[in-house]
């Protein structure tokens, strides 16, 4: 072993307790609320075939794919390819040499497990998916290379009553999370399509909500360039521009507003407008009373296989972007070879909501299950007692520890300070032969002289640690 | 989107939610007592850069590394490199354009954890990690590409307590998984090293301990040859194999006999059997019987880096090999810069608990999570009845779906008895009418007229499904 300094590649992080106590207390709410709607877990592999990844995610994702090195000799097709050709020049590609890549989204792979496993599914099929991912992005801040997704998704089922509970699991999550102040913005891709038919741009629609998607980033006149250089003609981005800086009181508003905009010119906008209508309403016998709900008609999403309702989650008064989003989707699986097959589904980004909560303080105290007791004998003649003492709190599915080894006084009490250990037992000769425990708390300073069985009441008791 | 076949890569799985439920019963036993044993979790990427990860597993372990491509033009300095000297041949290395390696064990990535982070830690730190592990090792029946461990390790205390913990901690989970028919075989590399000491082979002492690792697989006589094609001396491995194929009735036997071979020849054979019976004897204070134990001379483990007591767990009547092993370790941070850090930790493969408890029938019942109660409504007209109802039962986290489409009623019971759904709400014009549910248990046929606070209370008490 030559001696290195080591280090970690960028963009990935280690979790140390801290971050993960913090980090479960949110995953846990979420996984609670996605089985109390009735999703069933699922965890693929890390690892997709390349086959399987390109060609999903747009021509930048394509480029962010982590590839994985075929094992065995990887490079002996392209050595005696190349030296073939070696008149020429080098030429070969990442996948000449690489069969695998890293998983991208959560998405994807459930597409190609959902075909996979057609016949043995229960449909609709009601998954939710909670794994890490990997994009070959550049690092900052909040933008991790390893990042951790909270997917759920419905497949096999046109009823919008998905989209509602969808709209009520976020709120529900939001609120478990003593989140309150967010928007759950809603539009609907039908309306977008409409809208670009409107302006006789049906050809560049992809270009037109990719540029609109980026609104919050680039601004309107942003967007208007980008539309400009797609060669997207001056009098539909006029029309559009306007459409896009309408603002409205309330839903109810932007829905009128929409019906007569469609209404006997073009039937897609109808419907996507009676869509949001009837997410409403379903989410209304729900009991979502929709004060947090936002139509928002700039909201594109970037992804194209959305079809129907997209939803994205906005918390206010932070520096994070959007924490959740999703959509209705239509053709996931097709290029799998399954067609017909409508879902709809959504995601919270696991590391945005970390921050969020770190951000506004919002992590409540004691989520971390620590040690309760500390045993500190003080010297080899009370080891034993000790370890009789250990094994009775552990009988009693106490958590405790006993200090391993025979040091300063000082140094075992620093150990369940910096451990967050509430409370210690000192074992000396004076409990060995009076058999009773000196129990101190570590908050309040107070001892308490007990028996072994009042010891474990006590120790019992203490829920909060528990 | 072109059309492909989606399959996975040889040696990874999909876990579906039957699968995943029984997998996280076992995880969560193992992490439960490894938390009341006051060990904290932490968790580290799946990428780690080549330079920390080459070099620990020996040279088949580097061959097994799955290596990640560069991002950007992995092959950039390649093709300019080869470009030069292309009239010889174009040779270049998988460390030319990769990095960044998948973690193949979480020892490894603990032990820089540990240095990277020495100043903020409490030591002695006890930690556990149950995370994946890549290896590109031939698939085979119970050899997986990607499978996970669960590791625990004590870092930065010489006490032997540690060693009598993971004792106790493995009979704990065999216990709490109901497996009672298993050893925990033990050994110490001291004495190994000693007794290779005493026949005066010591350059040979990684060979001698790698070919009675192989004994299980191929037999005293392949030992034997292996040993031979070393170079190890005739008179050598004559005597060894005169002991390694000792039995003896029981520990306090095998003790003595090692006690006399090396007392007055050999300290360091001496102190391998004293700290083997300080491990006995802080497990007997602990309240483990030792029943279990089986201090085998020929456990020699396959990994350098153990320097003490080593463990592996064998459960008897299975086709599967051990589930289970560890030791103790003095030089694991050295590689790293930090040198006098001692540690002993072990490790269960998960994947290998899950086919034993598989092969025995171990898995209890019930432990399917899933929904309790599914909402059929019988048309259009019931439908809102049925939403408000959902509202209510979910409002007291009862885990309840609504079937979302107007299907015949075989199709929506069937989804039921697929998911294991234990009660359905049937909703008709009568129920609407009358405001009374008829609650239907999927497993004995019985049907109950219940008002909703009778329904709600009735489903809450139903605490097996939650």
């Amino acid at each position: 072993m030559s001696k290195i300094k080591p280090t970690l590649p960028k963009g990935v992080r280690d979790f140390g307790h801290k971050e993960l106590f913090k980090r479960n207390y949110i995953v846990n709410i979420i996984r609670e609320i996605y089985e109390k709607y009735g999703f069933l877990p699922l965890e693929t592999p890390t690892m997709e075939n390349l086959s399987v990844l390109t060609g999903k995610y747009g021509e930048e994702g394509d480029q962010l794919l982590f590839k994985i090195l075929n094992s065995g000799d990887a490079f002996k097709n392209v050595k005696e390819k190349n030296i073939d050709k070696i008149i020429n020049e080098v030429a070969f590609s990442a996948f000449d040499v690489c069969e695998k890549g890293l998983r991208y989204d959560l998405t994807v792979p459930f597409a190609r497990y959902v075909v996979m496993n057609q016949n043995d599914l229960c449909f609709p099929y009601k998954r939710y998916q909670i794994q890490p991912v990997w994009r070959a992005d550049k690092p900052q801040k909040g933008r991790y290379r390893e990042f951790y997704q909270c997917d759920a998704d419905v497949i096999g089922s046109q009823s919008l009553l998905s989209e509602a509970e969808i709209i009520c699991i976020i709120s529900e999550v939001m609120h478990n999370l003593q989140l309150e102040n967010y928007s759950i913005k809603i539009n609907n891709r039908k309306i977008l399509e409409a809208l670009v038919q409107s302006v006789n741009e049906t050809r560049h629609f992809v270009d037109i909500t990719v540029a609109i998607d980026k609104l919050d980033k680039i601004g309107i006149n942003g967007v208007i360039q980008e539309l400009k250089n797609k060669n997207v003609s001056e009098n539909a981005i006029t029309k559009l521009t306007e459409v896009l800086s309408l603002s409205f009181n309330n839903i109810n508003d932007a829905i009128s507003y929409f019906e007569s905009y469609f209404i006997n010119s073009n039937e897609l906008g109808v419907k996507g407008v009676e869509e949001l209508k009837e997410v409403f309403s379903f989410s209304n016998e729900l009991g979502n009373n929709l004060d947090k709900i936002d139509f928002d008609i700039t909201l594109a999403r970037g992804l194209n296989y959305y079809t129907g309702c997209i939803f994205e989650v906005k918390v206010h008064n932070v520096s994070i972007g959007s924490i959740s989003g999703g959509g209705r989707y239509d053709n996931l699986t097709e290029g799998f070879g399954l067609a017909n097959m409508t879902g709809v589904g959504f995601s919270f980004g696991l590391d945005r909501l970390y921050d969020v909560l770190l951000e506004l303080d919002l992590f409540p105290e004691n989520i971390q299950k620590s040690t309760l007791v500390l045993i500190i004998p003080f010297d080899q003649n009370d080891y034993t007692f000790g370890l009789n003492l250990l094994s009775k709190l552990r009988q009693n599915n106490i958590k405790s520890e006993l200090y391993p080894d025979i040091v300063k006084i000082k140094k075992s009490m620093n150990y369940a300070n910096l451990k967050n250990i509430p409370y210690v037992v000192l074992i000396g000769s004076n409990e060995r032969i009076s058999n009773t425990f000196t129990l101190k708390d570590m908050q309040s300073g107070e001892q308490f002289s007990l028996s072994i069985e009042n010891l474990i009441h006590k120790l019992t008791n203490e829920h909060s640690h528990n």
